[in-house]
C-alpha cells in the first residue's frame, strides 16, 4: 500500500477539474479515495470549490469526510447545507460523531436539524450524548453497542445481535446486562466463534469487565485502555448502567492531542494551534509567553543593574550572564520535563523530598563537570584564576537551584491539580533566568570579595 | 472501575508477605489484580522478591506479567529462570511479545530456549520474527492472524477459522490469499455475522484491503492506522505474501514512545530516560546538551568581548543581553516546534518560501508588539530614548531572525532524513542566543553612532 500523498499537482487538477465542472472524472477520480484523504482535499479548497465537490460526493462518504474536515472548513460547508442535508448526513454517522458536529452547530438551527433526522431513535441517542461534557467519558462514547441479557436464551440473543451488529462498525465485545440495563460482564466474539450454540447467557457470559463512568476524564480512560490493552471500554453511569462505548479509535486521537498540547506547552505555545492556522491565532498563542519572557528579562536587567559597581573592574563577569541564564534555563528545563513524563505515565514513586535529593546529586553531578571545564577554559583564556573561580562555582549552584526549581515545580502543580506540563516552558525557563542571574552575582561578589 | 492504584501500604504488604512466604495469601491477593498491575507490583520489588512472586504466579499471567515489565527488571528475572522455564513462558505470549523477549535475551542462551519450546510452529515463527529490525513493521507485527484462502468454500473457511482462531487473541479480520499466500482481501467479522453461511468465499470477499510493507517505518504504520482508523493492518512482504498482523494497541505504544521522544528532545534530554534511572543514566542524557549550551555561552561571552569598548558608556545594553537571548531562544522554539508539529502530522502544504514569509510576518508582528513596550519601559525608566530605541529595534530584527532560524531549521534537516525534533531543543536555542546577541551589539552600534 503506497499512501495517499495530497500533491500541489494533484490539487491543482483537482480545482481545475472542479473549474470546468467536469463532475464525471471527479466523480471517477475520488470513487477510489479514502474520505480521510479526501478531508485533506477538500481542507485545501476554497469555500466555494469544496461545497461543489461535497455535494458531488454520495451521501455516506459525504458524512466520513465531513468528520475528518478541519473544525473551520467543516463550519465553513455546513453553513451552505439545509438543515435537512445536514440531517441525512448525520443519519449515516454514528452518534458520537454525529454529536460532535451537532455540538458546532449554531444553536438556532440545532432544532431543526434534529427533527429532520428520520431515525428517531438515533436522533435520541445524539440528543443524549450532547449532554455530556465534552471532556469526559461521556462526551467521547458513542451509543452504538451490541448488548444481550443475561436472562436471555442463545438463539433470542444471536437473532437480536445480528440485528444490533447492523448499527455497530466494529463489534469487538458484547456486553451483558441484566433487566435494568446494569452492566454484568461480556460475551467475546472470539468465544462465539468457537463455542457451541446451545448454551444459556447467564452460563456463558464472563461476569468480569473493565468500565469508566460517565464522568471519567478521557485522560485517565486513555491510561486505562492503553495499560490494559483494551480496544473499547463499556461506559456506565452514577448507578452502573450501561450508557455507551469508547472504541480505541478514539482514544488514539485523545493521547495525539494530549502529547501535542504538551508539547506545544514545553515550547511555550499556549493553545492548540498547527502551522496553517492564521497569523493573528499563532500570535494569541505565542505572544503571552514572549511577554513572560519580556518581564523575565527585564527582571534580569534590573538585577545586573543592582550590581553595576562591579561593570569597571569585573566586566567578564557581564560577558557571561547569557551563559548563566541559559544553563539555568536549559537544566529547569530537563528536570522539569522527566517529572512531567513520569507524572503523565503514573510511574513517579516515592516522596517529593527523594526526588529533589535525586535531582540535587544529579545536578551537582552535571554542574562539577561543566563548571571544571568552564574553570579550566576560562582561566586559560583569561588568566584570571578568582574570576574563573566565582565563575564556575556560580555555575555549580545556579545548576543546582535550576534543577530543584524545575523538579518541584510540576509536582507542587500537580499537586494543586493544575497541568504540570505548564511548567516545562518559558514559565520556568524566565524564572531560573532570574534566580540565575541573581545568585551568580551574589557569589561572584563573596568570591570576589567585593 | 477504580482503577488500580500501587501505594507505598500495598507494597510494604506484599513485601512483608513474601518476606514470611505467606504464599496463600498472595496468590489468594494477585489472583484479582490484572498482569499489568501485578508488572508494576514487581518492579517495585528487589530482585530475589521479584522472582519470588514471579515463580508463585501460574504460568498465564506470568509470561503476560513479563512483557509488561521494565526492561532491567525482567532481564534481572530471566536470569534466574530456566532456559525451559523461559520457554514455558514464550509458549504462552504471542509471537510478537515472545520474540520481543527473546531478542532481549543472551545470545548464547536464545538457542536453548527456542529448542525448549514444544509447539515447534510456534517456535519457528519466532524465529522468523527475530530476523526482522525492531525498527520495523516486521518488528511490530505477530504471527498470529486469520487467514483463509479464497479457494476454499465457506464450510472449510469455518472450520479452519475456528481452529486458527483459538492462537489468536482478537481476530479483527479475516484475510483472504491465494494459493501462493498473496493477500487479497478480507473477510469482516461482521459480515460474518450477519451473512448467510453457504456462500463461496471467493465470492464474498472484499478485494480491497491496506497493507504496509513488511520494510515499514513504525511511525508511518501509526500514522496510515490512526489516519485510516484501523485496528489491525495486515503486513506483506516484497512480493505481496501476508506474513503477519499488527494490531492498534502496539501502535498504541509507537504514538506514545514517538510523543515521549520529541518532548525530550525538544527539552534537551538526547536518549529514552525516565525519572527513576540511575543517576548515571540520566546525566548521560542531560550532559551533552547541557554542554552544547555552555559552549554556546562561551561564544556570547566571546561577542559580548568585543563590544567591550562600549561598556563604559552603555552598560545597560550589557544588561539586556539575557532578555536578548531569551527572546531570541523563545521565538526559536515557538517556531521551530510548530514546524515539527505540522512535518510529524503531514499537514504542512505549500513551499518553504511561503513558510519563512509567513514567519517573517508574524515574527515581525509580536516583535514589534514586544518592541514597544520594552521601548516605552525603559525610555520612561531610563530617560536615554536612543539606548532604547536601540535595544528595542534590535529586539525586533532579533526576533524576526530567530523566527526564520527556528523555521528553516526543522524544514532542512526533514528534508536531509534527519529527525526535525532535534531542532526544537537546545540546539536552536543555542545558536539562537549566539546570533541574538551578535545582532544586537552590532544593531545598537549603528543606532547609537559609536
Amino acid at each position: 500500500m503506497t499512501p495517499f500523498k495530497l500533491t500541489d499537482e494533484l490539487l491543482q487538477e483537482i480545482e481545475q477539474l472542479i473549474e470546468d465542472k467536469k463532475n464525471l472524472k471527479l466523480e471517477a477520480m475520488l470513487e477510489e479515495v479514502h474520505y480521510a484523504d479526501v478531508a485533506e482535499i477538500i481542507d485545501e479548497l476554497d469555500e466555494e470549490q469544496a461545497v461543489y465537490l461535497i455535494k458531488l460526493l454520495d451521501s455516506d462518504k459525504t458524512s466520513d469526510v465531513l468528520t475528518e474536515l478541519d473544525e473551520d472548513v467543516r463550519e465553513a460547508i455546513l453553513n451552505n447545507l439545509s438543515a435537512k442535508e445536514i440531517a441525512e448526513e448525520l443519519e449515516e454517522l454514528d452518534t458520537d460523531d454525529a454529536a460532535d458536529i451537532v455540538g458546532e452547530l449554531p444553536e438556532d438551527i440545532v432544532q431543526e436539524v434534529i427533527s429532520e433526522i428520520e431515525d428517531k431513535e438515533h436522533a435520541k441517542d445524539i440528543v443524549e450524548l450532547l449532554r455530556y461534557d465534552e471532556n469526559s467519558a461521556g462526551g467521547l462514547m458513542a451509543k452504538e453497542l451490541v448488548k444481550v441479557r443475561e436472562s436471555w436464551n442463545v438463539l433470542t440473543c444471536v437473532k437480536e445481535m445480528r440485528a444490533q451488529a447492523e448499527n455497530v462498525t466494529r463489534v469487538h465485545s458484547i456486553y451483558v446486562v441484566d433487566d435494568n440495563d446494569k452492566l454484568k460482564g461480556r460475551l467475546s466474539l472470539k468465544d462465539l466463534l468457537t463455542t457451541s450454540t446451545k448454551s444459556h447467557i447467564s452460563d456463558i457470559y464472563i461476569p468480569k469487565v473493565d468500565s469508566v463512568n460517565v464522568n471519567e476524564d478521557p485522560e485517565e480512560v486513555a491510561k486505562i485502555m492503553s495499560k490494559y490493552d483494551l480496544e473499547a471500554i463499556p461506559v456506565v453511569d452514577e448507578i452502573g448502567r450501561l450508557v455507551g462505548r469508547i472504541t480505541i479509535d478514539d482514544i488514539v486521537d485523545v493521547i495525539k492531542e494530549e502529547a501535542e498540547k504538551d508539547y506545544q506547552l514545553a515550547a511555550g505555545i499556549s493553545q492548540d494551534v498547527e502551522a496553517d492556522d492564521s497569523i493573528w491565532d499563532l500570535t494569541r498563542a505565542r505572544l503571552p509567553w514572549l511577554f513572560l519572557g519580556l518581564v523575565g528579562g527585564v527582571g534580569a536587567a534590573a538585577i545586573m543593574g543592582g550590581f553595576e559597581d562591579m561593570i569597571r573592574d569585573h566586566a567578564i563577569l557581564f560577558f557571561f550572564t547569557p551563559l548563566i541564564a541559559a544553563m539555568a534555563g536549559n537544566v529547569g528545563v530537563q528536570s522539569s520535563a522527566i517529572i512531567v513524563q513520569g507524572l503523565a505515565n503514573d510511574d513517579l514513586k516515592g516522596s517529593v523530598g527523594n526526588r529533589l535529593i535525586k535531582e540535587m546529586l544529579l545536578a551537582s553531578l552535571n554542574g562539577v563537570i561543566l563548571a571544571a571545564v568552564l574553570l579550566l577554559f576560562t582561566w586559560a583564556y583569561k588568566g584570571e584564576f578568582l574570576t574563573a573561580l566565582a565563575l564556575s562555582v556560580s555555575l555549580i549552584v545556579v545548576i543546582i537551584v535550576a534543577g530543584l526549581i524545575g523538579t518541584f515545580i510540576p509536582l507542587f502543580l500537580d499537586k494543586r491539580g493544575i497541568d504540570p506540563a505548564i511548567a516545562t516552558g518559558p514559565f520556568i525557563t524566565t524564572s531560573n533566568d532570574i534566580f540565575g542571574i541573581l545568585i551568580y552575582f551574589w557569589i561572584a561578589k563573596q568570591v570576589l570579595g567585593i
